[in-house]
């Protein structure tokens, strides 16, 4: 198996959460050369990491000579400037997300990686948390029967750098920041190939003294009948809440990321320092988060990531999903001011287009429907029926078996 | 304290929860009189619950002499001639969910009690659980500081008789049957003097062989810029799922009023029998509730409406309460057909109307709002802050303190 | 039915949740005398309650006139004088746990009341939750087979009046205090008839600056070879920790009754004031119990002890258990000194003598028994046998099934 | 960094778990050969996991000339042989769980060891679970105060394979399976310098047709009056039972490393084929956990080792440890014969020996000991004293502060 050779591009929270990811649990592929604006940050950052090579000049650290894989970990606005540099210097590109700010950058990352030929694999680590790759593993089995449904909610009290507030700069709110993960999440839930047909979005700000929006819930329709709901929020309060729910004609799943993972502590002098990403409180009860990176996808998607580079194959997440949820930010956008649904403009489609709403009822005996069957509190069995022909409603009650 | 004579009308699901209800703990007031079509039914019905008269006539019913406040727990479309009956008998009403299938029954069901003067109370039992009064109370108090959103879920595998099966019976599907819960207590969370303004609804027939949705999700936008969002299913597998989240500036709650209670038991041959309303599974692990009429509402419904007539109040849900999310249920019928934002045509307003969305942000220090502060996993503090005049972001971080 | 009218010794935390459970809930069966040694507490708590007539002197509350059931809620101490003169009184009893604070004096307290002829109930609150009757029932089913373990832990910051911290007052420390409970409980769930053998016990004074033990752990072997365990500590921190568990050959239970019900609450400004009884955080996650006295059994144990006197028949805890509970205690503080197994010194025994640990081991075919089966990670299937005869292990392997 | 070559011997559960463990995501460490008996199963694994070496020879294993490191994923029998010929090898050992089947055979491999200047390793991978290891920093922080009781818990339907059920081969039944984990868990958190004075055990074979105990319960005293609880059961139904509590005078931490942590799965069809570890069910609500080998521990535990072996430094588990647990579980057995507290004799002591009971009392004025301290549902605040010389308890309300 190859070592690769990793320039990360930038120094916040996030280059932070995946260089601790690459460098612990003993794995072959390292950062070796890190850039920042800041000479000084760039140096504290690779002496904590023990990077070798540091940059201020964006296109010098893509082309350092031993780097093989670039890492996107800058603020939106600087994501398609990124991908031009790293296409010239054919560079494979992992980039953060969302992609861009609107589907348009979206797309023209994408032509221009493949144009370029070369990897690219989009971060998106919530599709990667061991629950929800557990959880799409059974969905393809067929656990759930056919997906009617899928919530994914990111709510927590806010992003921790300047720029993610600058509606410029970030492409938008809560929406851009945090529903791409939403989205993309139920959208790996309903199926790839299904496509997205037509979204609508409430949005508002809500609380903070913002331009973009700090709360927002979106549906979005897709071809086979299914919906995807987010809701996403700078405004909650009592940690990062991370939950997704799917359900099914034979069975649903929910999922607690963050808060409810089986470790519960009470202190009454406090932890004295970091709890989790988010967290609020110091003392009284807390719920810190096991494995925190783990919790949160990072080491699962980067191994996806440079398994694919070596088998030519490609991620589970690349580009073209982060042109896919770019375009669904966008409707949601124009669906918030229009106070109506909106289709989701996809120039690129590369999924199905046969899926339809169709749908097979169960038979109850060759004249009738089955609608459902309970069992009462004193155990006599109803069962409701539905004439084929004459649509007629019936009813059966059974007393219980001695 | 008087003892209540009541006439239950109907004999189903209902109206044994009801009975049941007010048969157990001891209480004082006692089901006199029960109205069935069948009399087989009411003899059976009468016998076990030790009820001294039984009726097939509704006037009948109503009429009984010693009876003094009648419970109606019929199907929807009889609603109506059943108010009539009692307001013309004089007695006292308390009505299922929902009050009528549309607002403008609603609405004459409000006039016609209001005009014979006769005390009347909405049977909104999810208002009223032991955990969503708790909450409540805790909301006034201002623990959650101003509201912001209230989720309200209820899902299950889909109702136990055949009228709610009928769109024409029934006024609805899912929306009417599940929605009307959901919707009055997300009201109730913001508050009953703030105005429903406009709703967005998707509602559709996803699995069921029926002419009605089986799903549907809505959002009721409020005067003060909060947002009440229901989510309702007749396709839910896996038991009762009765879910409520609030979120204000100050903290959230989050309420299990039926799965996830702290009662988990595992059997590997069953309980043989019924475990509880619309569970699904007999063997492996199920989450039976610990006193169903309790964690529903019934008991403290019911206490509420007798100590109200008793001190000549009005219950906290009453015939008013019902017209309210009737306008609102009408509402989000339009919308899913329109696809767009529908108002809600509240022809009678209560509640106040100075209420608007005006917000006050959080000043840092004399020219600058506070947007955030975050601890970072290296234990830093960064804290992100907008100018009051020129807009302008810019962040703070500043090292632990030794 | 009946209304009976009730003299409350006590006004202390437990005269007042009886209290508050007598009278919410539109009960027919009140409050008629109120004793405390002080007037005007005795005057308060009667204002509060609308309790017609006050006492200070014990004798004449239980003599009270239209007085039939007194509600003995005094310091343990005081258990056995009270019993007196309510049997010299002929008047029925209800008495608070623990019922003495030895077995002696829980014996004479029996012969006293069986003596007289006078109805006896013990209110062993926690044996009456709703969680706690709906698992008996199903054990009761044999929804989990054969009884093996039960665990019963109550542990909380310690007790609210300074008699508790007394141990010639309350006979012992929190084995006496919350020890009665768990002992109670586990002792439900292994069965009634099977005769408690012997004790094993750890007691300390880990934290409080008293005599009695402020922490414990104890195994009760019963006849059938199942082992109660309980655990019970002053010095839990984060509120009342109230779990029970029962395992046995077909499945488990597992009931949390407290702290972690459905109802998680943040908030970062506090409730102000109670939030629920050992409460100890007023910001952050709160886990405030719905309906306080319904989750702690009162209800229910009243209505069962009033139900009891009704029928004439005994209810669910009665002065014999309360006597089995002591001599069990006895026998842990015994143990707790001489660091043995002891002995349960009963000599009043009710229950059955047939009962052993005779068991029954599965058969897997004619020649061995099945020692259990496993699916596999790679979905092959293990199944472990013993030879009925030679006593010899082995295992077959089976594929997955295509 | 160094790339280690890993020897691994044995093919079964538990040497499948390390391999998984260390050839998913992209570690430098690899397994670089396999011992099996069977050369057939050899093969098979070596295909399946990409080892290029395979043996049916024990030794010549172990004498691979790339190997560095071996693991010993042996039966309990087998352990010393194996650490014999490592030894002789001068290959570093990592030793799967419990280290000897009794003290004295555990000893004598931590002197071979020693004296053979090898690094060694204990495989207790449950006190490295993400979950664990946050929360010992956690309580080495102090956010729990002094620690006063550490319970851990394992319970499953019984082992997979047929040797774990002989007592001569295994050492024992499930103490010695369960318990070395439960006890190790107890002892991190009580720590590891304070010395395990003295058990008491009961142990049973309640339901298996075996001579080994299928259940016990333990009681370890630890020489600052902490006591370590453990439960262990090849009886438990509902899949597999790992939590563990910790409680000390400032807090209290609950974890649930298997069946709660946040996935939660209900499906009326099935997942067909491995949900997770001893799971029993297949339909109805199913508990899968995220990552397997992650909440179990196994990857924190090897990068643990390689990392001491590189830092030439000691890991958090060594042979020393293993060795202390055997000890424990050897006087937990005699206790269990004996029915009295028994010694736990350790001939070589490496912690603490100036550890005691001693404890400080919280004073409320100069005059008192505070006891403590309640909000009553009035809102009455009551706090308990003890005066100091005395010894008299009071205690003080005090009313509302307006």
């Amino acid at each position: 198996m190859k070592t690769h050779k990793i320039c990360m591009l930038g120094t916040g929270l996030i280059g932070t959460f995946y260089t601790m990811t690459l460098h612990n649990l003993r794995g072959r592929d390292r950062v070796h050369a890190i850039y920042s604006r800041s000479q000084e940050r760039a140096d504290k950052f690779a002496k904590e990491w023990g990077i070798p090579n540091t940059y201020t000049n964006l296109d010098a650290a893509i082309r350092d000579p031993e780097v093989n894989v670039v890492v996107i970990g800058l603020p939106n606005n600087q994501h398609l400037e990124a991908v031009r540099l790293c296409a010239a210097a054919g560079k494979a590109i992992l980039c953060t997300k969302p992609l861009g700010r609107t589907a348009a950058e979206a797309k023209e990352m994408l032509e221009i990686v493949e144009k370029a030929g070369i990897f690219h694999g989009y971060l998106e680590d919530l599709a990667y948390t061991p629950k929800t790759l557990k959880s799409l593993a059974s969905v393809k089995n067929g656990a759930l029967g056919r997906i009617l449904w899928a919530r994914s909610r990111e709510a927590h009290p806010g992003p921790h750098s300047d720029w993610f507030w600058d509606k410029e700069m970030a492409g938008g709110g809560a929406i851009v920041d945090l529903g791409c993960h939403c989205i993309e999440i139920a959208r790996n839930f309903i199926g790839k190939e299904v496509r997205p047909l037509e979204v609508m979005c409430w949005a508002a700000t809500q609380v903070k003294p913002i331009d973009a929006e700090d709360s927002a819930i979106g549906l979005v329709k897709y071809a086979n009948g299914a919906i995807g709901q987010f809701e996403v929020s700078w405004n909650y309060r009592g940690g990062m809440d991370l939950r997704d729910e799917v359900a099914g004609t034979e069975g649903n799943i929910r999922l607690d990321h963050f808060l409810r993972t089986g470790f519960e502590l009470f202190t009454s002098v406090g932890l004295g320092g970091y709890v989790a990403e988010k967290a609020e409180s110091e003392t009284g009860w807390l719920f810190p988060v096991g494995d925190e990176v783990h919790e949160l996808g990072y080491p699962n998607m980067f191994v996806d990531m440079f398994n694919a580079m070596e088998n030519g194959s490609s991620p589970m997440e690349s580009f073209y999903d982060g042109y896919v949820v770019n375009a669904i930010i966008d409707a949601c956008y124009k669906s918030a001011k229009t106070k109506q649904w909106e289709p989701v403009q996809l120039e690129v489609w590369r999924g199905s287009n046969d899926i339809d709403e169709s749908q097979v009822f169960e038979s109850y005996d060759e004249e009738h429907y089955l609608i459902k069957t309970e069992i009462l509190p004193d155990e006599r069995k109803k069962i409701i029926l539905k004439h084929k022909t004459s649509g007629e409603l019936s009813q059966k009650v059974i007393d219980k078996a001695k």
